[in-house]
């Protein structure tokens, strides 16, 4: 059915501060709520931007939950929790919603930190149903008496953490009042890939389902020779006769009571079915079809619009300002064109000159700028779904075929498979490319998804090449060159726009050809130097400017390779001079810098004393970019303060 | 049925140096080969140790394979590689199969770079199907006609990553000839936990199994009514009777044609199956039960004594030489217990006095030292199964409940939860205490299990606490210290035996109790320091013996934790010598020395030129433990000659 048109006004909204008033409304006010919901869900996020697809989904689900379940009692877990925005609302955060995924604001997940009513932090997607089942066996043993509900999409239970959830769950069946909701919107961030996704299909309802499934209960009924003759051997069978009438026969062979599938925007139905599973003991699975992006303008057509809405520039009004997605740059220069084109045309020429190329996505073809390639050379074309494990196992797969795999994972996913990367790929020295995009600090999602922690996982595996351009076209010549190896390696780029061609020109130093494990210098200087790996180059020239109006000159370098160094060009730096930064957009533990101290660790003593600048250890919570550049000192200024500084480092 | 006994010689086995040689036999000839190659595997592996039980309980199974296919031109896939004994001495190796896990001889898995018979390494469970996935994908691609098999234990089934694969399969159904072995033993390391397992039990057939479909068969279709009034809109419903025929739905259910089962040991069943499934397109599943170790002497009774062998100290004749687990202490001390031993028992003690303490493992009870734990604990023991992401979370999980969870896992098998422990556990800053047992150098496992990365993947999160200690008691002591935090905290030790009380008591200067990033100075000298890290104290007070003889007196000092360090107490100690040198059981790369080195670098310029040593940047193949400590610089003589070395590090 069609969704209610959004209200003028929210009356009902207006009167809800906490889960407890929505209690005092009838059953019968409810849909009347979720409209409201969605108009303010609506009106906020077309301003501050933010996932809204995810949100809009769910807005009868989570009333119907925060209606049967208490959840200042009761948990409530949400997997991913991009879900998480109407639950926001009705939790004692109305009057901050507007401050949405910026600095000091309302994170754009659920936060622990930020609400009783948000038990767990979940970014990456898959775990919830994992912690619901921990905390649920933690409250038995401590003897609390809760409900334990996780909400899942259909995508996240497709990552193999989340199976593995179900697959201890349903061995152990002894763990308490846990209700885990398949929230089945038929899309993750891309469509949702995968079996699991046509299994569900084959379990959604037609509209003729439920008489169908009444019929049927009588049909079977009245065959007696069915219940007679079947022998004792045949306990599965007579269990998949059960699931003539009870679909969902997937999970409950797993040892899960499957429950569903309901329509997730008919109100009596959810408050029904929420009533009824709620108290049955063990594990249990419900099964929710809803539309994501229900109510958002054009999302019928488009689902994957309706994900994610960036901030409208134009109309924001009492709100704390909103930031563009790039980086400012110090230098003025051209609004560039975003790393992730550059990765995209660039893999797209590769492919066309090179048949062995074959591009794989976890669940990002957009994101990771696939969606032409896509296009182009679809039987090159992979997409694993969320399940980076498998498509770092799978890439592996491919390089032993011969082939030349490029995994384009974001920075901060790559995490997921991690031994992967080290068992599949890095100790078979199987040339895997691996295109990180999102590395460095992220903005407003915050610090779940910050990739700033790449170098560090993947430095320390041997046969591992990791290089990090400095403007778009160097980014294509290191794809291009990273296919020339013969063993793994990883490029990272940033979010947001690129420096284009030219557009890093110093002192007119022409860029030179990528060769392994050499650096290039772009500008000369006596005053001491500034060793920046990837997109910190465009900051560390933009600072030895500001540093040239002072009268200081500075050395600037572009590392180009973190794996292996260009170790006699950077001791010979070291030797240059009596102070060097090195400058990364990464953890400043284990990072780049790292690297270049263990170098002159190993070949040294050198002459300079080398400070590392780069992201502090602490988590960076939600801002603009430049906004986190700047919490981290790693902003043009602040990095020309630090060389010239005579303190030593206190970040 | 009874395995046939062991035969007293190897005469058909001594005809065969490859497949093609086997090929040669009469299908009637095959189970005699087997009980050779049982014969051959147990001789072999009585002395030289190695994992037993899988390799025999999957002979059958290997012969028919290689009598089936043809793996010079297709290819065999072994998740986990444990299972390769047996294809090992079909395939060319049988003359080097005494060298099984020694320096330079056999690796205990499969090796892509030891035979072409083996085009893959596994060695850490549940990649193998998304590699042949991989694989056959990239077959297709470049025109290669092969099929691809994977032989998966039913516990490596139940991994998050192996689940993605079957997920993506299922959902493409157009990747080539793949047939996935599910090898059901239900014996992982431990028993096999999880539902998988009691699914699987559902569908292992009894003896009358057959006959019992067979009617099944003959009843359904007598019943005209069912086929009559079934609607059109319950295909899913047909699907189910369908299964009351053919068992494996939840297999169906994604997509994969399932097939099945049939009794491992069964040649003449296993060489009709595999002969009739091989040519079938798409992704088929064959479940194949076997019995694992089996004809090992009491492996009936005791799956688990069946999995792994150790080396026969007083029987090894003709045979590289065997040490034993323990790097050889240079300063002599009696036989201690195993670090592990020393971890069982304090989680108990500290168990007993709190109860909030909850310990999980991943499938490894004996090995992590749990085994007693279990039994006096059992409602504060949890076995997550080979499912490391879902431990992680699951503990993550326990510690929002008010738990104080200890997940013991493997160095090297935490890697598979690493962004677990970044996401579930320090982003949200839970008190979950990692304890990572046989972290550092391994011995004969070799390189897919060499523990040399957790320093540096852990290090880098935020609200990490890392420790470890340099004895048995430390360990217990940093236990106790550990579940005092209010956040995550990591504490490593080694494989083999621990010092015990009073072991390394230096210059009688008596063990200081722990306190949060204080290090400990054991020895005091003017002519340098080594600032050792865990169990390389031991080592470090070696080479200062060493070097004591010859009037070099060093400072030795016990760092004990990584995060946080001791930062007045290493920056007071880099300021009192010329040289230092850091010591850790670790990739030296981001590693404990290049923490050293970072606060070094923020604070200083310090006077020490600090040297880090560790495990160099490469992987590090199968030996014994002292052999691989020797290969790496790691032994007190070399240690003790890098401290006194006039040239700069090279290793």
């Amino acid at each position: 059915m069609e969704p209610n048109p959004l209200p003028e006004s929210t009356p009902l909204f207006d009167r809800i501060n906490l889960p407890s008033d929505l209690k005092q409304l009838a059953p019968e006010q409810l849909p009347e709520l979720c409209a409201e919901l969605r108009k303010v869900i609506l009106d906020t996020v077309s301003v501050t931007g933010g996932h809204l697809g995810s949100g809009m989904g769910v807005v009868e689900l989570t009333v119907a939950l925060h209606y049967v379940f208490d959840f200042a009692l009761d948990r409530l877990l949400m997997d991913v929790g991009h879900q998480s925005y109407p639950h926001k609302l009705l939790t004692g955060r109305k009057d901050r919603f507007h401050t949405l995924r910026q600095k000091g604001g309302l994170s754009g997940f659920t936060n622990r930190f930020e609400s009783p009513y948000d038990v767990y932090n979940c970014g990456h997607a898959g775990t919830a149903t994992s912690a619901a089942l921990g905390i649920s066996h933690g409250d038995r043993i401590v003897g609390a008496d809760r409900h334990v509900v996780a909400l899942v999409g259909d995508a996240a239970m497709g990552c193999g953490v989340a199976f593995e959830a179900i697959n201890h769950a349903g061995g152990e069946q002894d763990d308490g009042r846990v209700l885990v909701i398949l929230n089945d919107n038929r899309w993750s961030i891309a469509q949702t890939v995968g079996a699991l996704t046509r299994y569900l299909g084959k379990i959604r309802t037609g509209p003729r389902y439920t008489q169908a499934r009444a019929r049927l209960h009588q049909i079977l009924q009245s065959i007696p020779i069915v219940g007679k003759n079947l022998d004792e051997n045949l306990d599965h069978g007579l269990d998949a006769v059960r699931h003539l009438i009870q679909p969902g026969h997937m999970f409950e062979a797993l040892g899960i009571t499957y429950h569903g599938p309901v329509d997730g925007h008919d109100m009596p139905e959810l408050l029904d079915m929420l009533g009824r599973v709620k108290d049955l003991d063990g594990v249990k699975l419900l099964h929710v079809r809803t539309e994501k992006g229900r109510g958002v303008p054009g999302s019928a057509e488009r689902y994957d619009r309706a994900h994610a809405q960036k901030p409208n520039l134009k109309s924001k009004p009492q709100m704390l300002p909103v930031e563009p997605d790039v980086v400012q740059p110090a230098r003025p220069r051209k609004p560039g064109r975003a790393w992730t084109d550059w990765f995209g045309e660039g893999i797209e020429e590769l492919a066309a000159r090179d048949k062995r190329v074959v591009a794989i996505t976890a669940a990002m073809p957009d994101g990771t700028g696939l969606m032409k390639f896509r296009e182009v050379f679809p039987d090159r074309f992979v997409d694993a779904g969320i399940a980076e494990q498998h498509a770092v196992a799978f890439a592996s797969g491919l390089a032993v075929a011969g082939l030349r795999p490029v995994a384009a994972i974001y920075s901060t996913f790559l995490q997921r498979g991690y031994d992967q990367v080290f068992q599949e790929v890095a100790l078979q020295n199987l040339p895997v490319l691996f295109a990180l995009d999102r590395a460095g600090l992220v903005g407003e999602d915050g610090y779940s998804h910050n990739g700033v922690f790449d170098l560090a996982y993947l430095r320390t595996f041997p046969n591992m090449t990791l290089m990090a351009p400095k403007d778009g076209p160097e980014l294509k010549a290191m794809l291009a060159f990273g296919l020339t190896l013969d063993g793994p390696c990883a490029i990272r780029y940033a979010r947001g726009a690129a420096p284009g061609l030219g557009d890093l020109l110093v002192d007119g130093v022409q860029s030179e050809p990528i060769a392994l494990g050499r650096m290039e210098v772009l500008r000369e200087g006596g005053d001491g130097a500034i060793l920046a790996y990837g997109n910190m180059v465009e900051i560390a020239i933009a600072a030895s400017d500001l540093l040239r109006r002072q009268g200081v000159q500075i050395e600037v370098v572009n590392a180009r390779f973190c794996k292996p160094l260009d170790r006699a060009g950077i001791l010979a730096l070291l030797d240059r001079h009596d102070r060097v930064l090195t400058l990364e957009d990464h953890a400043v533990m284990g990072g780049f810098g790292s690297a270049v101290l263990e170098l002159s660790a190993a070949e040294g003593p050198v002459r300079a004393h080398v400070q590392c600048v780069g992201v502090p250890d602490r988590f960076i919570a939600h801002a603009s970019r430049n906004e986190m550049f700047e919490e981290c000192g790693l902003d043009a200024r602040a990095v020309a303060a630090r060389m010239t500084a005579d303190t030593r480092s206190k970040v």
